[in-house]
């Protein structure tokens, strides 16, 4: 857990700052929680908050329940998408590069790998693609281990690299039905609230989700996390709660996404309580299940841009709302340095 | 008005990028709006954006209801905060120092002026504070237009100089109050909707508030928009007023701020209703008439962050989303030049 005994000085030189108490909203939390993880990590209150090298980290899986017709797209896309990441022409790579954002791709299994060699691409696959979730386990056992161990690892290159604050977005045609049934099933909300229409499905193809997202839930339901990823999970999913778990251990911030790396989220917390303390939550997707994943993680996220694109897109749009916080929490004026009567 | 001749070229292109229809939000309306407006200004369909020098100008100015203890804080906490601002040490300051963006303070009329020579420090006071609007008109018609021609000149020296994004933000104990007032006046909604506390006053505060508002309001409800700022403005809203219109001569976004900002960019839409088109809403504030002036002016802000403070801080906070929206409006793959299968 993280040390708590910071907490009052942190607030006290935030609410000593030139402006009406708590006039600065979801910012003061925001500047409060990065100098609580800061503190911790230096063993001091620190009064100079830094933010180096931010990292979004795409992980890429493909999932075998597409075969059904869940999604507005085919598998194919899922590698067409991580072409488009790898030359810089998503969404994500615009917005880090309007934000100064560093991306790496990680290839945990597509349909169809890619031909490509470089720093920012990263090839983990724990196979071709999940089995059809709705008929079997998506995945053995094996594969839950070795994926959430090469998620961390991501992490703790991009750490020991220099980064301090990470965030991690996914591409997987089908993957919010899986982040779907791994909902339901950690939180025994019904299955029909927790499914939603993905990028734009029809009502036909909404009910059969629903009905497929049901199947999967039903064999995993009020197990434990691990047995929920074997039977629902993704190979992206995987990797990231490995992520948000390496992202905890080395003590480091991350800016949660949208639904499915909200999903890994909620994963990863039952598997270690503390991760909650690091986690920043970016954005409310207008994806239909995000806000019971919120509620059972009492979060309150920065931006809702009616976003439901994933990628990562989310978290890295808020990334300037950490560096506005830390510029206010380092270089704004106290009452008594700027002379302003109280 | 906007010709809007351009929309669907503009809609179509938006939509050939690599993403789920609509799957960009709130992004995909502003990078449509920002694609009309610079369309317009060069005569052609501009499928190049671009975004040069944004610029926040703080309006300040005393009113003299403050002296009825409307405020958490006296007239000369004004000056005191002007100072601040000057000196870089304001939240506003550090926004502007996180988001790129330069900053511009003008006098307008606050109660003890400062010393104070720079190129980012205007002085056009317009009195030393207004009247006390529960018991007399806040200003001459000639103060008005004065105001209103004053903040004219500084918005176009901005834009001449080089500047294509331009926000206003505002500092005045008691301002609120005539905020309120002008909110109630031009819409004709209940003096009580429109009145909320500030930035943090007592039960009986504000219940005196109400009354005092509902004296000002009872003295030029349903006159025009000149007369309601005569009687209830205030020095920094009527410059704000002349801002808005300028900017919207030189068909040039504006971010538009909090309850105050608000106030005066519906006032200036009842004079010039071309000045909506140019109008980007940044920020749902807290104050509680804020969400009927943007249900006044069919205006959805892209932040809600609890924010509360004024100085344009909730402007300058939205200025990564405007680049954000360009960088994907510019250089996002279309689904073919991605390889992407629609």
């Amino acid at each position: 857990m993280l040390d708590q005994s910071y907490s009052d000085a942190i607030w006290h030189r935030i609410n000593q700052k030139t402006k009406p108490l708590g006039s600065l909203g979801q910012l003061e939390q925001l500047a409060h929680q990065l100098a609580l993880i800061q503190s911790n990590q230096k063993g001091e209150r620190v009064t100079k908050l830094e933010i180096t090298q931010p990292t979004v980290v795409v992980f890429a899986g493909d999932h075998g329940i597409a075969d059904e017709g869940v999604s507005i797209a085919p598998s194919a896309v899922t590698q067409q998408m991580v072409l488009n990441f790898i030359a810089g022409g998503a969404a994500v790579n615009c917005f880090c590069r309007a934000n100064d954002v560093a991306l790496k791709v990680v290839d945990c299994g597509i349909l169809l790998p890619v031909e490509h060699q470089s720093d920012d691409f990263i090839v983990q696959r724990l196979g071709n693609r999940t089995n059809n979730f709705a008929q079997q386990a998506a995945m053995t056992a094996e594969q839950v281990s070795e994926g959430i161990l090469l998620g961390r690892q991501v992490v703790k290159t991009i750490i020991e690299s220099g980064s301090n604050l990470v965030m991690f977005g996914e591409m997987g045609i089908g993957n919010t039905s899986s982040a779907s049934a791994i909902l339901a099933a950690l939180s025994n909300r019904p299955v029909a609230d927790c499914v939603g229409r993905g990028t734009g499905i029809s009502d036909q193809q909404y009910a059969k989700k629903v009905t497929l997202v049901a199947q999967g839930v039903e064999r995993c339901a009020g197990q434990d996390v691990y047995k929920v990823l074997e039977h629902v999970g993704g190979f992206e999913i995987v990797q990231m709660v490995g992520a948000y778990l390496e992202a905890t251990e080395q003590k480091t911030p991350v800016l949660v996404d949208g639904f499915i790396a909200t999903a890994a989220a909620y994963a990863a917390t039952q598997l270690n309580p503390q991760c909650r303390d690091y986690m920043i939550f970016a954005h409310q997707s207008h994806e239909a299940g995000h806000k019971y994943m919120l509620e059972e993680l009492h979060a309150e996220p920065l931006l809702d841009l009616s976003l439901r694109l994933g990628e990562g897109t989310g978290a890295v749009l808020a990334v300037p709302l950490v560096r506005a916080a830390v510029e206010f929490y380092n270089n704004m004026a106290s009452f008594e340095q700027a002379g302003v009567t109280v």
